[in-house]
Parts: C-alpha cells; sequence; structure tokens
C-alpha cells in the first residue's frame, strides 16, 4: 500500500462522510460498531477519523472517516465473499484462508495478493452487511427506524446521516494506468486486465465490450469505404450489405458471450457463487420475515408492485411512446411545409427556415428524453423493486425502450413509409455526426470542466496539486479533493450510447455504409475520453464484480432481431430485388417475409449452435463441479465410517 | 419388501443376464467384483445366482443372477446419488446417512424410506460405476479390453457378454397401481405419485404431461363442438379460433414449465445436482484422459463430430426432406390424375381408384418412416456421441425434423398452395382418426398380443400365472417370465405422439374444430393403453430422475411458433378478413405480417414475464441454496478460528 496516513497505523481504503451537523452519540456508535469484534455483531475494521487539512478552511466538514482493515482480516473477508482467486496450478478456485498457499501469488502475509479494488470492495460488502442488534433506532435520531437485522449503512444513507460512502483512488496506480490507458499514443488494446484490477469486473465489461465492438465493426468499414468512395450505388450494394448485416450482428454477439465468458472466467467472476442479495435503501414495506433468510426486514407484496407495473408505469411508458411518436409526425409536417415555403420562394431567410424544424425537434426531443429519465427514475422508485438488480433492470428497460424509439422512429418512418432513401442516408449522417461531438463533449470534457470551475477551492486545490505533481499529495487534501468530485453513476449511459450506435450500423448501414466508419471512430474517441473521464473526472467507483454484461447482451440481441426484420425489408424495397418481380409486388412480399422467416429461424438455430462458453472454459467450470462433488462425498464415506 | 426368494438372505432387485456361453473365470471375477468390498473398489452388493425353475426346460440360460444390497448400502447409495427427500420441516434435502433422522418418512433402520425404484436406481448406479482396476481386458475374453477406470458393466454390455440389466417388479404394488391407475372405472386424475413411486420421475412427468395436455385441450374441446354442430362457418369463426390458438399454445407451455418444476420439486429431482455423466457404453475412441474427472478413458475429437454431424448427418437428413417433398409432390399429382378419371368416368371402380393414391402414399410414408429411423438410428451411432443425453438429443432431433414434416408437409400444401379448406379439413379429420386408432392399437395391443403368442412356453407361463393369480408367483418363475417381455424403449415414441397431436390442434384446429375434441379423446385412451402397457407389456424400466421433460419442451415451444406464423396465415387467408381489404391484396398481407410480427414479439415477452419456477418454490430453492452458502460460511469461520 502506496498510501500512509500520518496519524494511523492503517492504509485507509473507503471514505465515509457523515453530514457535518450528524450527532455525537450517533458518531460514536457508528465508530464502535464498526470496530467491534465480528463475533459481537461489528465488522472489525479500522476507523479514523480525518483531520483538517493543511491551510485550514471555513465550511469544511468534520465528520469525514477513512476505513481500513487489518491484511488478516481482509483475506477472511475475501474468503466470506467467495472472491476467486488463481492457483498454482493455473486454474481459479475460490479463495480460502486455509488454503492460501495454493494461490498463486500469495506471498508472506498476502500482501499485494488482493487488488486494492478487491480490498475496497470487501470493505464496503463488510459495511453493507453490518447489521443493527437490539438497536430499534439510530441512537439520537428517533426516526431513523432499526430493527434486528437491518443494514446500518443503508438505514443512514437513505435518512441523509450519511452522505457518501466512496473508495480511495490510489494516485500511484492512477497514473500508470491512465499512461498506458489514454496517454501513450499507441496501437496497442487496452489494458483490460490493469482496468480490472484498478476499477472492477464491471467496468472492465464495459471497455472490453467497447473494445470487441469496435474491432467487429472494422471489417463492415473496410467494405464500407470503398462502397462510399466509388459510388456502388448501382450494384447490389442493398443486397449484399443487408446480408452481411444479418449475419454479422448475430456472430457477432454470440461471440462476445464467450469472449466475456472467457474474460470472466480469469478474472474470476464467472463461477463465483453470488451472496444472498439484501433490499436495496429505499425498498420499504411492512416489517416481516424474508421467505428465504428468515431474518426480520421490509416486505411488500409483489402483486401489488405488479399492479404499479402494468397498471402505471406501462401505460405511461406507452403514452410518452405516442407522444414522441406524435411530435414526429408533426415535426415532418412542419418540415414539409418549410419545404413548400422555400420551393415557392427560395431566398436566404426562407432557407434558413428549412432548418428550424429539425433545431426545434432535436430541442423538444434532448428535453424529452431529460423528463422521461426523471419521470422513469421516479417510476421505478415508486414501483418499490426489493432488490437493486431488479430496480436497474426496470430502469434500463423503461429508458431504452425510449430511446430507442426517440433515436430509431424517424429513420423508421423516412425509410418505410415514405421510401426516400437519399433523406435516410442524410438523416443517418446527422444523426451519427451530432451525437458524436455532442456526446464526447458533454460525457467527459464539460464535467471536467464544469468541475475546474465549480469553486475557486477546488481549482486552488487541483493547483496545489499541480504544485505537488513530482511529490506526494498529503491524504488529507486528497480525501478532501476526492469527496469533492462528481459521482460516477455506473456503465448505464455509456452502454445505452453503445446501443444506439450499435442499431444505426446494424439497422441501416446497408443504406449508408459510412456508418461503420463513423461508429469506429467514434468509437476510438469514446475510448479516450470514458479513459479520461474515469480517471479524472469522477471519484472512484467501487468495483462490481460482474459476470457478464447483464441486461445489455439481452437488449444488444433484441437489436439484432430488429436488425434481421428491419434489413429484410430494405432488401424488399430495394430497386435489384424488385425488379425480380416486375409483375407482381404480392409475390415480392411474400418471398421477401418467407425469407425473413427463414433467416430468424436460422438465427434462433446460430444462436443455440455457438456455445455461449468456450470449450476449454466448460472443462475447467465442470472440473470444478466435479472436484466438489467428489470431496462432498469423500467427506460424506469419511464421516459415515 | 415383498419379494423372498427361497434360497437366498437378501430381496433381489436387479436381474443380470449373462449370455449362456459365457466363460466360468469371467461370471467369478464379475460376481466377486460386485461382492468385494468399496474400499477395494467393488460394488459391496450382494448377488446370487437364479436357480432352475419349477418343471425344469429345456434351453434355459443358467446364467441369471439376482443383484441386492442391504439397506444401509442403499441408504449409501442413496446418499452418494444425492437423492433428495422431504424433511420432518417439509422442504426437500439431499439425503444424508447422518442426518436421516431429520427426514420425513425415516423409520427405524429405513425400511420402507426408498421406493423399491429408487433401490433399483441405486443398484443400477452401483453396477454401472464399479470399475475396472488393473485388468486390461475380462478374464477369459481377450478382445473385451480394460483399462483402468472403465466401467465393467458398459464394457460387458457393449461385448454382448451381458444380455441385460433390468429391475424385477413388484407384483403387490404393481396390482395396486395398474388398478387405481387403468382398472378402476373413474373421474380421478392420475395416480402420479405413485407412478412416480413404482416407475421414477421419466415416466410420472410424461403422463404428467399427457394428462395436463389433455386438460389444456378440453376449454378448446367445449368451443369446438358448438362451432361444429352449428356450423357457425360463415361467423369470424377462424379468427377467433386461431386467436385463441396463437394465446393456448403460448400460455400452456409456460404454465407447463411451473407445474413441472412443482412435480419436480416435490419428487426431488428438481435440485438434485446431476454426477458427472459417464461415456456411453458405445462411444470409443483413442485412450486418453477425460479433462474434468482426469480419469482415462476414450477421446474422440468434437471437431470430427462436428464434420460428421454437419457434412454427412446434415446433408441425408435434407435428402430425406427432399425425398419426402418430392413423393407428397407425385401423391398429389396422382391424385389429381385420378380425380380427372373419375369426373371423366365415374364408375364403382374409378371411385375406388379415388383412394388408391392414399394408400400407397400412406405405406409409402409409414415404409419411408421406418427405414428414415433406423437410418437416423444408425447415423447418430456413427456420429459417437459421448454422453448418452447428447446422443438422444440428436437421435430426437434427427426423427423429429423428419417426421413433422412427413406429418405437415401435406396439410401446409393443402393449406397454403391449394387454398382447399374444405379438403383440409377432411385430411386433417382422417389423419387424426386413423393415427388414433392405429397407434392405440400398434402401441399396446399389438405388442401384447406379439408377446402372449411369441412361445408356446410364454403362454404356459402366463397360464401358470393365473393358476397361482391368488398366491405368489415363485420369483424364479417371476424373473425368467420377465426377462422374455420386452424392453420399453424409454418415451420417445410416447412423446413423439403428443408432438405431432400437438401440432394438429396448434396449427390448424381453427380449420377443424374437433380436432381438439378427437385429441382430447386420444389422449384419454392414450392414457389406458400406456398405462396397460407399461404395466402388462413390457419388462419394468428403470427409475430415470429426470426434473423436466428435457428436449420435448424445446420441440414444443418450436411448435408453438410455427402455429403462430401458421394462424396468422390462415388468418390472413380467411374471407372475413380478405373483405376488409377489398380493393388491395398487398396491404392485406403487410398487415397480416405486421400482425404476425407483433405476436410474435408477444409471445416472447410473455414467455419471459411467466416465471419458469412457481415463487413459493423460487423462495424454497433459493432458501436451500441460502443455507448451504451460511453452513460453508460457518465452516469455514470455524475452521480458521
Amino acid at each position: 500500500y502506496k498510501l500512509t496516513f500520518s496519524g494511523s497505523r492503517f492504509a485507509p481504503l473507503v471514505v465515509l462522510e457523515l453530514a457535518s451537523d450528524t450527532k455525537e452519540e450517533a458518531i460514536a456508535w457508528l465508530l464502535s460498531r464498526i470496530r467491534d469484534w465480528q463475533q459481537n455483531g461489528g465488522a472489525e475494521l479500522l476507523v479514523e477519523q480525518l483531520g483538517p487539512g493543511i491551510g485550514v478552511e471555513e465550511k469544511e466538514n468534520p465528520n469525514m472517516f477513512l476505513v481500513g482493515a487489518s491484511m488478516q482480516r481482509l483475506l477472511c473477508g475475501a474468503e466470506d465473499l467467495g472472491l476467486f482467486k488463481e492457483c498454482t496450478d493455473g486454474s481459479m478456485r475460490a479463495f480460502t484462508f486455509a488454503s492460501k498457499h495454493n494461490f498463486k501469488d500469495f506471498k508472506g502475509d498476502g500482501d499485494g495478493f488482493l487488488s486494492m479494488a478487491e480490498c475496497q470492495y470487501v470493505i464496503k460488502h463488510e459495511l453493507d452487511t453490518l447489521r443493527a442488534k437490539e438497536e430499534t433506532n439510530v441512537p439520537g435520531y428517533s426516526h431513523a427506524k432499526l430493527y434486528p437485522g437491518k443494514s446500518i449503512i443503508r438505514r443512514l444513507l437513505s435518512k441523509g446521516i450519511l452522505i457518501q460512502m466512496f473508495p480511495l483512488h490510489e494516485n500511484e496506480e492512477l497514473k500508470r494506468l491512465s499512461f498506458s490507458w489514454y496517454k501513450k499514443v499507441k496501437v496497442s488494446l487496452q489494458p483490460l486486465d490493469d482496468i480490472r484490477h484498478y476499477y472492477g469486473e464491471g467496468q472492465a465489461l464495459y471497455f472490453g465490450f467497447l473494445e470487441y465492438f469496435t474491432f467487429a465493426l472494422v471489417p463492415m468499414a473496410l467494405i464500407g469505404v470503398p462502397y462510399y468512395l466509388f459510388d456502388w450505388e448501382d450494384y447490389d450494394k442493398y443486397v449484399v450489405f443487408a446480408v452481411f448485416n444479418l449475419i454479422w450482428c448475430t456472430v457477432i454477439l454470440e461471440l462476445w458471450k464467450r469472449r466475456s465468458a472467457s474474460l470472466a472466467y480469469y478474472w474470476g467472476t464467472l463461477c463465483r457463487k453470488k451472496a444472498f442479495e439484501e433490499p436495496r435503501p429505499g425498498f420499504h414495506g411492512v416489517l416481516g420475515h424474508n421467505p428465504v433468510t428468515g431474518r426480520a426486514e421490509p416486505i411488500y407484496p409483489t402483486s401489488k408492485r405488479h399492479l404499479r407495473v402494468y397498471l402505471v408505469s406501462l401505460p405511461f411508458v406507452l403514452l410518452c411512446l405516442y407522444l414522441s411518436l406524435y411530435i414526429m409526425m408533426i415535426y415532418f409536417q412542419m418540415e414539409g411545409w418549410a419545404l413548400s415555403i422555400y420551393d415557392e420562394n427560395p431566398t436566404f431567410w426562407t432557407h434558413i427556415l428549412l432548418f428550424i424544424p429539425s433545431i426545434i425537434y432535436a430541442v423538444v426531443i434532448e428535453a424529452m428524453n431529460l423528463i422521461y429519465r426523471y419521470a422513469a427514475e421516479f417510476l421505478t422508485e415508486w414501483e418499490n423493486h426489493r432488490l437493486e438488480s431488479s430496480y436497474q433492470n426496470h430502469l434500463v428497460l423503461k429508458v431504452l425502450v425510449f430511446n430507442f424509439f426517440n433515436c430509431f422512429a424517424s429513420l423508421f418512418y423516412i425509410a418505410f413509409v415514405m421510401q426516400d432513401m437519399e433523406l435516410l442516408r442524410q438523416s443517418l449522417a446527422t444523426l451519427l455526426i451530432t451525437s458524436q461531438i455532442l456526446n464526447q463533449f458533454m460525457e467527459a470534457f464539460l464535467p471536467y470542466w464544469l468541475q475546474r470551475r465549480r469553486n475557486k477551492k477546488m481549482i486552488r486545490k487541483i493547483q496545489k496539486r499541480r504544485l505537488y505533481e513530482e511529490k506526494e499529495l498529503p491524504l488529507v487534501e486528497q480525501v478532501r479533493l476526492e469527496a469533492d468530485m462528481s459521482t460516477y453513476l455506473g456503465t448505464f449511459d455509456d452502454y445505452l450510447e453503445l446501443f444506439l450506435l450499435f442499431g444505426y450500423v446494424s439497422l441501416f448501414s446497408c443504406v449508408f455504409p459510412l456508418a461503420a466508419v463513423l461508429v469506429v471512430l467514434n468509437n476510438i474517441t469514446e475510448v479516450y475520453s470514458d479513459a479520461f473521464k474515469m480517471c479524472r473526472v469522477f471519484k472512484r467507483p467501487f468495483a462490481d464484480p460482474a459476470a457478464n454484461i447483464g441486461v445489455w447482451q439481452l437488449a444488444f440481441e433484441a437489436m439484432s432481431v430488429i436488425a434481421v426484420v428491419t434489413n429484410c425489408a430494405l432488401i424488399g424495397m430495394s430497386p435489384q430485388v424488385r425488379s425480380y418481380f416486375p409483375e407482381s409486388e404480392t409475390q415480392l412480399i411474400l418471398c421477401t417475409v418467407a425469407a425473413e422467416h427463414v433467416l430468424l429461424g436460422f438465427k434462433f438455430i446460430l444462436t443455440f449452435l455457438i456455445q455461449d462458453v468456450p470449450k476449454h472454459i466448460q472443462d475447467k467450470l465442470a472440473r470444478l463441479e466435479f472436484e466438489s462433488l467428489e470431496a462432498l462425498k469423500k467427506k460424506v464415506s469419511t464421516s459415515t465410517l
């Protein structure tokens, strides 16, 4: 551990920031619970209050606490969590303290065996599972009710007593990571293992997917460039490209599953058994007993939640979709109207008028997206999901559907109702280029700039950091600096952006072959801006031991099904195919539909045939399973004898 | 145990029949291996030679052996297998000998705790996993190679030294079961728990599915009767029925998954961990080491198998499908030709000529089915699958596709190419009625009759049994009697029949509403004939601890997708819908296709929304998982302290 804490005897890992007006008795109680032995129901962690900064400022929050733990405690925590580590024989096994010397990187007393991200995850887990015993409320706060088994940290969070809990950055390692990641001009791949080491598996999988997706697009971009340059429009461009699209998007997603399984296996998350998931902080209900654990916890009837989902949220989403469709129709009407004015009287001012509908539409869509996002969050919160994962899935689904609709409805309308391929190409190009520039700007540079501007103190501190550039920044300053950084809200928006890009390419790239090229360029800059924002703009996030990209895999697969249908329709509408059926449109449609069904069937068979987990990893997983069964049998037979 | 064995001290459970010319040294070696202690690598079972019958016949095979085990041995075997049993608190848990008194039905020394089917399954498992040690071949048979770890029984079977291994019937219980199952005239459900108790979970799930499917058809049959009786043809019959079909077949299959999960949970197979699957007896390859177990076993490269599957089997199946299509086209030509002759010259002889094509077609189809079945078995054997399950899946798939094609191609042709609904109705009725009568006859009564006729000795024995009716049949006679009975080949043909019936109903019942009624009638008689054949015609099969209906669930789901497409097409072709689009056929087709896509999407969402396992069983499974994790944690923490 590079970090050293002046007044203390342990390496600080996680910061707890309590509200500055927190009552003394609550603080004392919390600290004693954190420090207490595990036998007494405590977390057995080390915790110290953060001292004042060098130049003591006005209004600094005194209630910042640094949490750490002894190496032994961290290793036991890792065992509790069932973390998988590489053994000396190259296989991945659940770490146990008793068998610690079988593990590859375990040396001495285990220093450096767990990455800092893993240690922080262990501490987070220990704090999260610190449960109330006989307390009926947080001392000094009669409204912050507790009951036996309730997670203390979650109650403090939901009552606003605990402002935030975040892991500390490790400056040395961050400097090394950011150098190999985005500062170095290079043609190599991203340092995924280092990213995983520093940020955890969830983040690394996102960057892995981004990289994979970019490479997957290269063949398409390579075909697209000559198509565009030599203007091969008169050839069977549509058909070749559409068929390529079809196969591409199926195969790509299947192969990603395999790659993701490989990565997750070597990162040890593929076969880690998930611990029983606790209710999310915001979940409320009547106090009862969990049927699985038997612990006291709030119970909220599933039927009530279903009613809320199906009778309120679903109609609301449908209404929003309808509204969005309605606004789109108005936009097309306005555009037609502007065009007719321009045609009648083509002056400079009427030419400018041509752009007005698009601008208004773009602004309205942005505003709707924003409002909808808040509404979706509110509704999903109100649906009162017990699990964080279920909350996330419902939120993702809501936002996804609306965004998909907003981005693609107008393109579908142009393609299939107006059947204007020229306009489609133009819209697609505009959308891709503007979204690329805007996103990159909004996502990384704006927050960075805002953060720098936010207050003078901040700037001064950053300048101070500059002064200390080569030396170590004092820990106290570093903690306060990081506490003020924005919180990284997860990979949601990053995946959403990729999802929309995937949509543009898989749905319509046969009409605009340069789409793949633009997306490749976008992804390359995206890697840099995302890396920059992770390293410089945001607080370090807690590691998330994900085994796959979760609900996004499903979303991408749904998109690939829509892509098959869309591409078949585009093929059916292409002049080349139409010319084969000069006499009968009915026959053309029937043939297209038949081909589409065959392709969809083929796609499902392909999905089925390509195994999700590569054979050598399947073997390793089976071996693990086999060994545990054998061990059980041996244990059983020795106990009977 | 009701069975008593005159000369021995144990209840015989399983019979091993060796070839009558088996060398003495091989027999002695096998018996010693079966009787040897487990520590020495034996099976620790009891085994005795069967004595000669009462009236000693010529040519009786002397090499029949009865295998049994002590109660303690059986209980340990059940623990090895990880059998799940009900605890005193109502939950299902893996049986362990140490915690035997926590289980509900465990009394005294455990007599009656395991059903006879379970005991027989334990013995089968112990015999199957009896492995060679240092032997390089079966004594006396230099060509029957062995290597350390090879299953002895499988080698004996594959070399023809072991003719068969089968479990014994239990006459008392069989009498009781058959009375409550099919002899009693009743309106009650089938005694599924008793069936499971006697035949095991695989059989019981089949009968459960048959029953479920029959009940699921009742609403459809109820709607079908008035439609047929009052000739509501002119109303929107098609549409209502087709829409009903659509929803019905999706919901039915989803609900079956839930029911199947419930049954499997209470039968203890849902959460039983499958032991590592051994290679099937016929599997061959170069001797190597299994990457999972590390044991010596034949290795056959997967790539070679893939080549065989994709380059030989797949083209062969496609060729057969093409051939079947070709023959169908000839049939329709012949029929047109016969019709034209009849129209020209309508006499008695030309009227008879009308039936000739159908008869020829039916015979050719039957012959093709038979030949194809053999070819499929040969090819699947040749593909050299390592696992029995993989062999079964490939065989089922091959046979399924061909049967589907044979049964439905002509109906699809009539419906969509000829568009002759009258003929479709007629063909469907003919198919359903003849297949019902033929199947029932071929399946149960013909084998029964054949068996009775097979040889005089048999009849005499059955008459002898009649004489003994009230008394116990001597065990020696019973064993020889059962050894001569036909072997039950599994539920394959029964499921195939149900699958085709499901196809008739889900695809075309909107054209012929009585189909559901006929299928319900068929299923009711099917229950009786299947029950009869299980109890009277066949040897008792070994129990098969299945947790679901396996590949058939997939097959039925595929059929339900095809049903959605077919029903949409039928709706699109119905005069009622056509009349909405008088001017444009294109629009009609586009609307139909759009509706179909929406319905397919809806179907998938529905499949996704209806959870496969009911909530209360999910909770119980989660509780089990949670407990085992907690136990592990406790074990770990005590071992560290």
